[in-house]
This record gives C-alpha cells, sequence and structure tokens, in this order.
C-alpha cells in the first residue's frame, strides 16, 4: 500500500510516517483496522525493525495509531484532530482515555457533569473571591519578577508549614512546585524512568498518567485497586518478579473508586518498597478533603523513597494550576533540572495568590466548608443512586468519586451516548482502566448526583432497564 | 572502584549508578574527571553497553556527570544541589548552560542585572497595575473553571487576532497555548524529536532549548548566528548532509547577539526547508519590541513549515508563564496530547488575564511606552559601554540585548566572579553556545547599561586592564 523511494531526499522514516499517515486521513485504512506488525512490515518494503518501530511510534504520538498492548497496532477511532479544530467545545463521545481527559476538561456548560473529577464552580467562590486577589496584587505581589526555577521561596516555606501540620517533614528545600499533580508526575517520569522499565500503578487509576508513562515507554504493570486498597498480594509477586523502579498511588480517596488506604496497608506497601527496592510516587490530590488525623505514605516513610505530589487545582480553584512535589532530598536536583528543561519556571503570580491563601487561613477554612458540603450531598447521592439502580461499592464514607457498578446487561457506550444527548456528562469506568477492565461501571463525583435529571435518567435507563 | 552483586535484589543498573553517584559525593571521582568510556567501562564491570549507556544516562539526568559531545563522560563540576538546597537566592558563579539559567532566574535584589534577558520591573507596572487584574478578576472571570487543554478559546481568538495584524494566518484552532515559550519548545520537541534525530540550532543561542535537545537525545547541529543573521551557507551545507527534520531560528531581537534577519534571509531559509523537507520553529519571544513592519518567517510561510512561538513573559510580566504556539494543521493535536500529558491544561487565570490585556488595547500601548523607553536606554548603553572597553558588533539600532565582545587577554570567568562580589549579574556568552565558542563575549541587557556601578567596574576591569 505503500511506496517508499530510496532516491528521494525525504528520509525512509517520514515517507513511512506520512505515507501511513495518508492512508489514515484518506480512509484507505479504516478506523480500527488492524495495522500489520512491525516484523511483518519491515519484511514487506525491506526495511529495517527499528525503522518500523519509530514511524508507529511517531504516529501513535500524533494520535494516527493506537498501540495495544500485547495485541499491536490499530488504526485510531477519533476523528482527525485538525478536522474538528475550530469547532469549540462540542461534546464528541470520547473513545480513549486521552481523548476523554481532554473532553473532561471542557465540559459544556450546559450539562451536569456527574462524571467530572471538580467541585461546583460556586464551591469555590468564598475561598478564593475575586475581591482577595485584587488585594493580594495590591498589596503584595511584585508582578514583574519571575519565580526561580524551583518555586518562590516563601511559598515553598508555607507548603512545608502545611505539610508539617500533616505529619510529613518537607522543607523548603525539599519541595519543586510544578503545574499541577500531573506535571509532577511528568517531570518524575522524565526525571527516573527509561523506555522499557516497569513501572507499578493502579487499575483502575488516573487514565492521564497511564498516557504518560506509556507515552514515555514505561512498560506499565497494573494491580488491582479495589475497595479496601490495591491488591498487595499481587504487588508483592509483580515487585518480586519485574523489579519496578517506581510505583504509583493514590492512599486518600483514590480516583476512581473513592477508596483510602488503611494504616496497616500503608505499613505493608511501604515494607514491600524497601525489601524490592522501589520508589513511590504518592498522589495526594484529594487529600485535603479527608480528616485530619488520615494517614499517608509519606507521614510513615518521611520522605525517603517517597515523591509527595499534591496540587490545588482540585480543592482550591481549577483556574489555577498549581501543585508540588516534595521529593526525597537527592531527586531534587534531578526533578528542578527537569522543570527548568519543561517550563523554565512556575507563575510568579499563581504561587504568590496560593501563598496567601494558605498563610491567611482561608485555605484551611475552605477546607472545612467542603468537607462539610460533600458529606452532606454525598448521603444524598449515595440514596440516589442506590435507587436508580447503581450499585456503589461500599466506600469511604467521604470525599468526592461514588464508584458504581451497573448491571453487565447494559450497553456503557450508548447509555454514556444517550446521556450526553441528554445534557448529562458520564465517566466510564473503563477509561480509568490500563487493562480496559471495569467496562460495567461508572465514576460518579458525589457533589452532583442530587441532580433530578441525573436521576430520572439513570431510573429510566438502568433501573427499568430489562435484566438478563 | 564499583563492586556489583550479583546476588542481590538491586538491578545492577541501579547498583552501578548510586556506586558512581558515591564515588562523586565523597570526591573519590573529583569534579571534571574523565570517566571510563562505555566500552571500557562494560568490559571492566562484565556488564552489557546498554546497562551503561542507560546508568551514564541516569548520572547525566540526576546532574552527577556531564556527557560531551564525542569527548566522552565527565564527573560535573557543579555543587550536589541537595546540599545547596535550602539557602535561597546565594549566587553562586554558575558553571554549565543549565544552572546559568536557574541563576539567570533568581538574580539578587541587590544585584544590577546587567546581563539578564528580563525588562527591569517597574518597566511593567503601567501594563499590568493590580488594580486592572482586580478589576478584571471581579468584572469577568469565572475563577471556577479549568480552561481546555488547548487553552481558552476567547484568549486562542484574541491572539489570532494579535498574529492576524503581524501578517500570520492563525486561526483559533491552530493555536495551542503554554506555560511560555521554552514549554512550547519542550512540547514541539517531544512531539517530533526522537533521539538521534538532528536538529539545526543557533550558535550563539538560547541555552535551555539546547539543554532540552540534548537532553531529549537530539543531535544538535550548531550554525553560526552573524550579526547579519545565521550562516545560511552553512545551513545549506548541513540540510544536505545530515537531513535535519527541524531548526530552531529566532528572526527578531536574537538572543544573545541581538540581531535580526533581513527578509531576504527569511526567504532563502523557508526556500532550504522546503527543498530539504524541515519544519522550522519561529522564537519570537522579543518580537513584540520590533517595529509594526518586521517580517517574520511565519508570514511568508503562512504556517505550512512554521511552528510560530512567542510568549508574554518577557514583554508584558515575568510573573506570568503565558506563551503559545501556532503550528501547521497537522501538527496541532499532537502538540495538544503532549501539552496534556505533561501539565493536563493551562492556567484560566492566567490566560483570562492576557486576554483582557490584549483585548483592552492595555498591551499594544504598553509595547509602545517599552520600545520607545527601550530605543533611549540602548542608546546610551551604547556609548556606555564603549567607553568602558566593550567591543558591539554592528547590529540592529533596537531591541533588548547587546552583544560585547572583550579583549581576548582577559579573564572572563574571573570577570563574571568579580562582578558578581560588585554585586553586577554578567552573562557569559559561552552559555549561549553549544559549541563553547564565544568565550569572550558578555550579553548585555540595554535596559541596565546605564547603571554608574556597572560602568565603572567595566571601565576599571576591562577598559584599564593590560592588554597583551
Amino acid at each position: 500500500m505503500i511506496e517508499l523511494n530510496r532516491r528521494s531526499k525525504i528520509p525512509i522514516g517520514d515517507q513511512l510516517v506520512d505515507g501511513m499517515a495518508s492512508l489514515v486521513k484518506e480512509r484507505s485504512l479504516s478506523p480500527g483496522a488492524r495495522l500489520p506488525s512491525v516484523r511483518q512490515l519491515a519484511r514487506r518494503l525491506g526495511i529495517s525493525h527499528s525503522s518500523v518501530v519509530s514511524a508507529y511510534g511517531r504516529l501513535v504520538s500524533m494520535g494516527v495509531i493506537d498501540a495495544q498492548r500485547g495485541s499491536g497496532h490499530y488504526v485510531a477511532r477519533r476523528r482527525h484532530f485538525s478536522e474538528t479544530a475550530d469547532d469549540e467545545g462540542g461534546q464528541q463521545d470520547p473513545t480513549d482515555a486521552v481523548s476523554y481527559a481532554m473532553n473532561a476538561l471542557d465540559i459544556r456548560a450546559d450539562c451536569v457533569p456527574a462524571g467530572s473529577g471538580f467541585l461546583p464552580g460556586s464551591w469555590f467562590d468564598e475561598a478564593l473571591p475575586s475581591s482577595v486577589i485584587g488585594h493580594i496584587l495590591r498589596s503584595k505581589l511584585n508582578i514583574a519578577s519571575s519565580a526561580p526555577v524551583q518555586g518562590l521561596s516563601g511559598f515553598r516555606g508555607q507548603l512545608a508549614c502545611k505539610l508539617d501540620q500533616q505529619g510529613i517533614p518537607a522543607t523548603p528545600g525539599t519541595l519543586v512546585t510544578t503545574f499541577g499533580a500531573s506535571h509532577a508526575f511528568s517531570l518524575i517520569i522524565r526525571a527516573l524512568i527509561r523506555p522499557g522499565d516497569p513501572v507499578i500503578v493502579e487499575d483502575p487509576g488516573y487514565p492521564v498518567l497511564h498516557a504518560q508513562l506509556s507515552t514515555h515507554g514505561a512498560r506499565l504493570l497494573p494491580i488491582s485497586r479495589r475497595m479496601d486498597g490495591p491488591d498487595l498480594d499481587a504487588l508483592e509477586e509483580a515487585a518480586k518478579l519485574e523489579r519496578p523502579r517506581l510505583c504509583f498511588i493514590q492512599t486518600l480517596f483514590h480516583n476512581p473508586t473513592g477508596s483510602s488506604m488503611t494504616a496497616a496497608q500503608c505499613h505493608r506497601l511501604l515494607a514491600l518498597a524497601e525489601r524490592h527496592n522501589f520508589l513511590i510516587v504518592e498522589d495526594d490530590v484529594y487529600g485535603d478533603l479527608a480528616p485530619a488525623e488520615s494517614l499517608r505514605l509519606a507521614q510513615l516513610d518521611e520522605l525517603n523513597r517517597i515523591f509527595y505530589v499534591s496540587s490545588f487545582t482540585k480543592v482550591l480553584s481549577p483556574a489555577l494550576r498549581v501543585g508540588f512535589v516534595a521529593a526525597p532530598a537527592p531527586f531534587v536536583e534531578t526533578i528542578v533540572r527537569q522543570k527548568l528543561m519543561d517550563v523554565v519556571s512556575g507563575s510568579a503570580l499563581q504561587e504568590s495568590i496560593v501563598c496567601d491563601v494558605l498563610r491567611s487561613g482561608r485555605y484551611a477554612k475552605h477546607l472545612e466548608r467542603t468537607r462539610t458540603r460533600l458529606l452532606k450531598c454525598r448521603s444524598e447521592a449515595e440514596i440516589a443512586l442506590s435507587e436508580a439502580g447503581v450499585e456503589l461499592a461500599s466506600q469511604d464514607p467521604e470525599g468526592i468519586f461514588l464508584w458504581g457498578k451497573l448491571r453487565a446487561s447494559l450497553d456503557l457506550d450508548d447509555l454514556v451516548r444517550q446521556a450526553l444527548a441528554n445534557r448529562i456528562w458520564l465517566a466510564k469506568g473503563s477509561f480509568f482502566s490500563p487493562t480496559g477492565s471495569y467496562q460495567n461501571y461508572l465514576r460518579f463525583n458525589a457533589a452532583y448526583c442530587h441532580d433530578l435529571g441525573l436521576i430520572h435518567f439513570l431510573k429510566e435507563r438502568v433501573a427499568l432497564s430489562p435484566s438478563r
């Protein structure tokens, strides 16, 4: 199908990438079609394996094809982006985790964002009223200066105080600010992981993280995350067999299951990390919504082998991208260097705003209000969802997420499409699974599940659907 | 020197990395010492070449050792970061481009930042007064919502208008917002460059870009940037021989030489790109300071093979990290995906602020004021520096940078150290050179060169130094 011209000035690899992209674009290769294996294509075209591997890699990163572990390469099912780049806010039905994540950040204002990972906008008004920001800027911020690469020193000081209250012995020197938690993951991955390295992740877990790791070439070792925490027996087995360098865990209010780890599990996981010599990235983006006495891995480990990552995007304001990592001391420099080579430095404006909100005590008050509010929503949501035929796993009584199981006979792709037509945005469980499991699960945001439109929709399609 | 234990559970690669890092830390290997070649070390330890390559790669990214093209690996000359992470704002003498760049973002307030790339803080007061930001927030911004991955659509609309006025036909759909221009480079590099790919850069040029490319594994093809633009004969030669995929060029007010390309050079460079089929990233971070009629590559090419990158960090406020790339349509999606997998999305707060400053016409007025101010400073700076014994290349009469040649007999490392002791921050020319050239050059920021302390210092050490 593709003809390569060896006399052309265009490198063979480029010809292959361009040729494949054209075939996909003109639909000679249809969405979902399986591509020849690397070996087959290399033989057919008379080129090296590595040329084909490299071309497939580029096509994956261009979004033209998808790689599926163990089973080869397929033409991507999504529409080509350049056709749609100008129509704004359209809610297409996402078909992979990356387009799901893009979609999730751009939910139409007239939709009920029942599957969203964010709290409702109005909840943030009191945390960050514009009059306060105006005051911060007028009175304190020097808008004219850049932040040091590691982050504003005053802000890192405030962060160290906050972590100290949670029993995590971070110092300003071991903290690095980032543009959100995922940015911290990106820097850590680039600093520590080489292509081919095995990395433990939770299944289900955060889909952007899975995409970050796969794109970087890491080998994912998915470990079941159950309602009582990660399957530590399976984790031990994987650690023994595969000797991973890194393990990503969300201790509190796990996304998407909403579950939290017990103290005993934290202890056992750390002991495994010590025995099998792997490092742990603790994702704590929702942890500030947890009760004060909640235990984190970083508290037990004291930042010896834990990278503690959190962010203010989820809890303080989605309009801010401010996160941080507290890293074991020997790794601080490499993280700072990766940050320099990615974004050069953080935003002094954003960091000053969050610093002031922390220092003033406004953040602590906001958390208190938000927890109370969420607790109330959550108990209502549990009742409403159960009545609507969603089976909720027995789980943490607090937090933002509810993990709902639906009757296996339901076609969830169809349900999600119908919901969208009814202006309801649902999050399919399978997007959170690197193994494509959890096909009959949905992730619900407790803050939105009192919505009558949502509940009526679910009752009609779920509770009243024929059970096979 | 290193003993590997094959029975240990710790992987051999980790043992090697830890062992080498310890030897460096305890000074058994002294700074600057040459390390054994990959082949030698692999043979000596009885392990594979690829284990050594991987270990050296990790040590480079940890900042423990440096790689020098063609000549091997050396123990890094910098102090280990974890020892110094807690002392803030200390101005050490940087010894490599990366630590230079870190240093440049953290110049002590009591220093004259004569080598800085930023305009003076007070120049930004009128562009972004805090009362205006307070107003923006109170009246318009929905602080509660996140930005779509590609960037706020209203902001991309404003950017498209701005570019249209410069004759660049970008649409909101081809624009992607970033956390500054370097962030755009980082995303483009990850989207387009595979390890080993040859990439054309300017020598001298932007040191962070050189570090980004090298760390990513690109093969740098440095082309001389002279006062009359890049050496296009050399560039043509390199393009013929090496078939680069990408070329990075700063058309206007080049950093560090201050030079701008002529229309004829722009035309010829584009013709070369077409003939030899490479893409161009046009870095335009200082271009808004140039006269309205200035020609850019993106204007000639109409975004067919140009990635046009700019930022508001340099011209509007260093406290904001807001940049963007206008990409050829087929590449927009891959850039958006790379952005998602790095930072998820931009800051709606920052993007709203810049959007409003553009929409209100405040940005255009600020540019006008800044150009007039800079022009005045610049002519004073030229006279003062010449009198102080700095030979200025004949160059563009406008812009922020002056590229000064000093007598070859001067020890510039010593001069920079002495300057620091006198609270003057100078930027050594060699930091901007991927080939280590320009040892007797300094980059000056025109806005600071009227400072009497600086001029006296230079007169004493430069004009009055013995000429050999």
